[in-house]
């Protein structure tokens, strides 16, 4: 008989509100260029092309963002685009990066009350310097054994940062709102997966949750994670 | 009596080119920007007190390069900036991170021979993403036990890695050309560290070399430092 050791969890839209941002960010983006724009056209739907090609030069974060809108913007307007407008985008980049880090409902006590019983690591994708400087000012290092913040979630990326820190994928949980980046990849893996939806989720992440598994845990809100764990597993 | 265990080195312009691209990549900024910038101004002064600034908002690596290339672009033409030199600057940030990877003379060499006697790690400052895509394009994945990525090289940055790699700070050397970033932290925390310049240094990292120091190694290219490691330490 044994318990679960090793819970990981996600960081952006699992601990705190990250894609909020992006879609406030993105909104402003729209109404600013809107009067430069041909009519009828989807400017969210370009900034999204945009963005979705520029992922493989950029990878992903804010600052690939904004290079995406920058180039959306002078794209759209077929090169009549302000240098005001540029700034202004310049300044959306650096606000997204200052931005304080709102924990959502539930996170720092459930951490408090896990840490004392399991190892916590953070996995996080992203821009490191990012990454690094909104887990600092999150508050929440201490409950963390480990850190990691990688820069694609796929089983290979789990399987090393499980073996790095000694963590049987069968005693491991991966806590997220991805089903593509947190769930599926962990329980290909063997390991355990737990789902908490966030209220936006990107179009990358898209995909589609198992209807039922045996190491799948499906919860409406991360305080629901403490009684949903298992208590012994085979 | 013992010897060195754990070898560490930095990767850009230790491994291989990466200021030269910066350093070729500000000229052509400065030859497209020149005819729209008032006469007499220092378009590679402006250029480096944005880049300057801009570190605290999006740390080191070629996006916020870009980004600070394009609000340089904006500040200096006071707005007049033609949409199509954004495009030229997206692209320029688009080649530098698809660069390939050149890699300095005597380096797959050293590294080949140092492979089988001593742990050997790459540890470098900058983007996740791109610095992840140059490790694996280097062709010199092979030779590390480790591979850290980490967002600022200072010594706590030093005794992180080393705690987390088990390495005894005495019994490890880290190779580089930034005395700042590599040579000084490292002998601090009471390592040793080999300092092989690069052609052209960035004037962020500056910083003075000691004159004498009984860990620090001093070379002129990488291939002298299988023959200048030292047989044994106190």
């Amino acid at each position: 008989m044994h318990t679960l050791d090793f819970l990981a969890f996600d960081a952006d839209d699992t601990l705190w509100h990250n894609e909020n941002f992006f879609a406030a960010t993105q909104d402003r983006l729209v109404s600013l260029l809107a009067p430069y724009a041909p009519e009828g056209i989807d400017l969210k739907e370009r900034l999204d092309d945009v963005e979705r090609r520029n992922l493989a030069h950029f990878g992903y974060g804010v600052k690939g963002f904004t290079l995406s809108m920058i180039e959306t913007a002078v794209d759209v307007t077929e090169g009549r685009v302000p240098a005001a407008l540029i700034t202004a985008i310049l300044e959306f980049g650096k606000e997204m990066m200052a931005h304080p880090v709102e924990l959502l409902p539930g996170v720092a006590e459930t951490l408090e009350e896990l840490a004392g019983r399991y190892r916590l690591a953070l996995i996080t994708k992203g821009d490191l310097f990012h990454q690094e400087s909104k887990v600092a000012r999150s508050g929440l290092s201490e409950f963390f054994t480990a850190i990691e913040i990688v820069s694609e979630k796929d089983a290979a990326t789990y399987a090393r940062v499980l073996r790095r820190h000694n963590a049987d994928p069968a005693r491991s949980l991966m806590v997220g709102n991805s089903v593509r980046s947190d769930i599926l990849p962990m329980l290909a893996l063997g390991g355990w997966a737990a789902h908490v939806p966030y209220a936006i989720s990107w179009g990358h992440e898209a995909a589609n949750l198992p209807d039922q598994h045996p190491r799948l845990l499906q919860l409406q809100r991360i305080d629901e994670l403490v009684a949903a764990l298992p208590r012994r597993i085979a």
